[in-house]
């Protein structure tokens, strides 16, 4: 499979430096960051230029590796201890991103999996630590792309909400994926993209990335999907999610949750896209994951002229809304696709 | 009935000019215009420094007589004339808005009612004019307010979409008239306002009517409204609307028809608020009321640093979006509340 873009996060042809998209400039500039100090990849982590729970765990990962190859120090238990103090670092960048110290904690695991191991040594098996996670994480996208695609005909329209899509991951995405695949089978698709209020994920880069890669793609406001549905335009609806609790429910970006009703009222299959990873079979139903409240300015500023709304108005401004099993026709994983969440912990 | 606010179009203590409340500079700015010129006026409504079908036929009205007042010229048929030009440029100042041409016709109707009446004579009859047609419109709106507050219980939480409130009309305005109504009779109401993409009349208009009237009101992203029906905290949706058709399908502002599918999902009432002049009996259902498409860039631009979507992205933009009257519980007029609408026509 062949992309006309590159990948989200990669390492440069020499190994010498992380590569990233710099998602903050998107869509104006398509500008790639060539990384290789700990502070410059802590701040594309903090400044989200790179952002999506699998592209975060991968850069962490080439960039701890990158970061280790620039430690000049001749003593093999020294320079380890360096790299060690590095990988903290990173770490630290964003403490409730889980990628991140799963990644981090991944590489650590592999530089001090054997003292036995010379400097050279242990930085090719770091080297190989970090492509093993980029490539599961490729694989497991492409996986979620090969089962959603069977679910998408030649002509479909499709409806998308934020962005669950190549610049969350390293190719492809999660929800995403599907699209992307059905594409490389030579189905023609038309992609609806919900611009995503508040901080606009649809417009931003969902539009973009669909459009980069070729595919058909249409930008709306959020509220505009219904009027959409009405008219029978919309074939299916793919989402991805952040998490999933053990009986289905499946909590994603604000907004979903509508969706996801319009959905059922036209008969529409509205598709949650989830690496398994993503299910977490110690939360038993939506109710119990908690919604973060955010800044209300997210919602009050960000327009060109002014303020659109009235100083120190109220605001309710969630991350996120659960949509409950009843209303997702079926999971899409990387190990199958569920319709029967009766079987989601043998599946995970 | 008293307000904090003033009405959004008035005549001035001297009866001397048009004043209104310059919408295009809210919420920042409360900016009061006094006008008397016709090209003033007509920059204003052209500006939608007034807007509102309501409000733009009494602003015309009153406007036209203001104007009236200002022409110097003794003999009544030649005055008579210069008045008549007059009303014809303010008509011509937004085409297709019908309550303008409407408003000035009634005007113009007077002006030629009786030859025989003196110039003093004639302003005063214009005067009266105008002011029936403002004193029309705020009998209507308080009707509808008085029929809506009725299903209103102390306590209530409404959700609203757009802006039908008073800044669209004199006092009081449609959806708004119910919540203004109830909160005159001392219930404690508490309004959930939808920003209403792409042009945000709900958070520039509606987030600042109310909380300059002194309502419990918080602003939310369209895309939200899913999230607080799902917690049980609204407890009916009050919306206006542009055009009912003959069964009582309506058509109002896009995103109005998800917010209805949204209310039945979650059984939660759905009132429109109209004036029985919205009603279009040679319409018969909303599936013959043509959708306007409008610019791209009101979806794509706005943003405060540069546009937030990719340039020359594809854009859904429909003005406005149907409401099947299956999904509506109630259309509140001021002639009372309609909730079979094979009845419609009898009512209007």
């Amino acid at each position: 499979m062949e992309y006309a873009v590159r990948d989200t996060v990669a390492l440069d042809e020499e190994n010498q430096a992380l590569v990233i998209i710099d998602q903050t400039r998107l869509p104006q500039e398509e500008v790639y960051l060539r990384l290789d100090q700990a502070g410059e990849i802590v701040e594309a982590i903090q400044k989200l230029r790179v952002r999506g729970a699998p592209a975060i765990g991968v850069a962490a990962a080439m960039g701890l590796y990158v970061c280790a190859c620039r430690v000049s120090e001749s003593d093999a238990a020294c320079w380890r201890t360096k790299v060690r103090q590095i990988g903290a670092q990173i770490s630290a960048a964003r403490p409730t991103a889980v990628n991140l110290s799963w990644a981090v904690g991944r590489m650590l695991a592999v530089l001090d999996g054997d003292p036995g191991r010379t400097i050279p040594e242990t930085l090719r098996a770091l080297h190989d630590e970090a492509c093993t996670i980029r490539d599961g994480d490729v694989r497991t996208c492409m996986q979620i792309g090969e089962n959603g695609a069977a679910l998408i005909r030649d002509g479909m329209a499709i409806l998308t909400h934020c962005n669950a899509g190549r610049l969350a991951a390293v190719r492809y995405g999660t929800a995403l994926a599907p699209v992307y695949r059905a594409a490389e089978q030579g189905k023609r698709i038309r992609v609806f993209a919900d611009e995503t209020r508040p901080l606009l994920q649809g417009a931003r880069l969902t539009a973009y990335e669909l459009s980069r890669a070729g595919i058909d793609v249409t930008l709306l406001c959020d509220n505009m999907a219904a009027s959409l549905m009405a008219q029978g335009r919309i074939d299916a609806v793919f989402v991805g999610c952040d998490r999933v609790a053990a009986n289905g429910d499946a909590a994603n970006k604000i907004g979903t949750l509508g969706v996801a009703i319009l959905a059922k009222h036209f008969g529409v299959p509205f598709y949650v896209c989830a690496p398994t990873s993503t299910v977490d079979l110690s939360c038993p139903c939506g109710e119990q994951i908690v919604i973060e409240q955010r800044d209300p300015s997210e919602v009050s500023r960000m327009w060109y002229a002014h303020p659109m709304a009235p100083e120190g108005i109220r605001v309710y401004n969630p991350a996120f809304d659960v949509t409950p099993h009843e209303l997702i026709t079926a999971m899409i994983t990387e190990k199958g696709v569920c319709r029967d969440y009766s079987n989601l912990p043998q599946l995970v």
